[in-house]
């Protein structure tokens, strides 16, 4: 058994071209030009999505990848850009996320902007909010995750930021057939990684093509 | 979210021409004509297989499911030829299974025989010996799962009792390449169960076929 606490990316959707949202982000349209429905319909079809009603939903290879989100997780990292449509200082701290009183962290979330505020807890996920480079915010999560492992929450930016400085030990990209066009961008191909990581690409019989990457000097 | 207490079949290999186990099975030979080794390589590649020395491993579409192995599993049920290579009539009670002192289930494990003997614990696992038929040997995991899933671990043999009672809920069944020609059936071809369950089968980047089912029925 491995004890290394990975930071990892899981479930994170980006578009045949590579984009993980559309542009511009605003409150009506989080992922801009892009549908929501369009990005998350794999998830919200398999059985263990967590906004899920009643009963039902698929039990194949898309619902492995759902079930698997928050296993052994004990914290997030997330941008800014993914906690709320605001940019630049805050004009008050009303908004407290996308999620409502339940959100589906359940864990510490350390959200990374320049213009911090106080921390605060809904259920049982409390966000901080740093202004610090990605080696110390990831430092600071590791901490909060007590062993666990610590999620990438993304935007597409954040992963960057994080897979530039070299920080990211496993990656789950769900590809989808759209197209966005623009956006932000995690990728021009994910052929990119393969210097650094292990990738296999996996097509799901619902259409997208999951890509799994694990660094290759892992231990 | 789904809240039934499942029976769900998870990492059972069987060979290309459907068999769980060759023949005869015995102390030296527990999968007979087969080399273990030929059957479990693929889990034991992989990061999060339990008997994994020091680190590394394969963190892509295998691990998944191996990872999955224990997640939400309260009980399992075994046919004692799983259990032991022992048929007949116990002559004495020191066989306590393959696994050593720390048995990988971790919870109450239900062996189906008609030669019970006393219940004993290894660690965190205690096995019971029930001489019963599939309804009612299930009532009883599902009692001692406290509201999680139950795992019905195996053999061929036992698994073919349950499907034929129409108790299974999911499964799972790595494919090999190999052919063993003769042993344990589970199946003439996958396809068997389409008439009532779901079933997709995605092929791995290391060679083997994962084939999932899920109860058309299911709620």
């Amino acid at each position: 058994m491995n004890n290394a606490q990975l930071l990892r990316v899981q479930n994170f959707n980006v578009s045949s071209d590579g984009f993980g949202a559309g542009e511009p982000q605003s409150l009506e349209r989080p992922f801009g030009h892009v549908d929501p429905g369009e990005i998350f319909a794999w998830c919200g079809a398999t059985a263990s999505w967590p906004y899920r009603t009643g009963g039902g939903g698929t039990r194949g290879l898309d619902d492995y990848f759902v079930r698997d989100y928050d296993r052994n997780i004990g914290a997030e990292i997330m941008g800014r850009n993914k906690f709320g449509p605001q940019r630049g200082p805050w004009e008050d701290h009303e908004w407290q996320g996308w999620w409502g009183d339940e959100p589906p962290f359940h864990t510490p979330v350390f959200v990374m902007t320049h213009h911090t505020r106080p921390s605060f807890t809904l259920s049982d996920t409390t966000f901080h909010f740093v202004d610090d480079d990605p080696a110390a915010v990831l430092a600071q999560a590791r901490e909060a995750a007590r062993g666990k492992d610590v999620r990438l929450g993304g935007g597409a930016t954040v992963i960057r930021q994080f897979l530039d400085a070299g920080l990211v030990d496993t990656l789950h990209v769900a590809v989808s057939r759209a197209e966005f066009g623009s956006g932000a961008r995690l990728w021009e191909s994910p052929d990119e990684l393969d210097d650094r990581f292990h990738h296999e690409a996996v097509p799901s019989p619902s259409g997208l093509t999951h890509h799994l990457f694990w660094r290759r000097d892992l231990e």
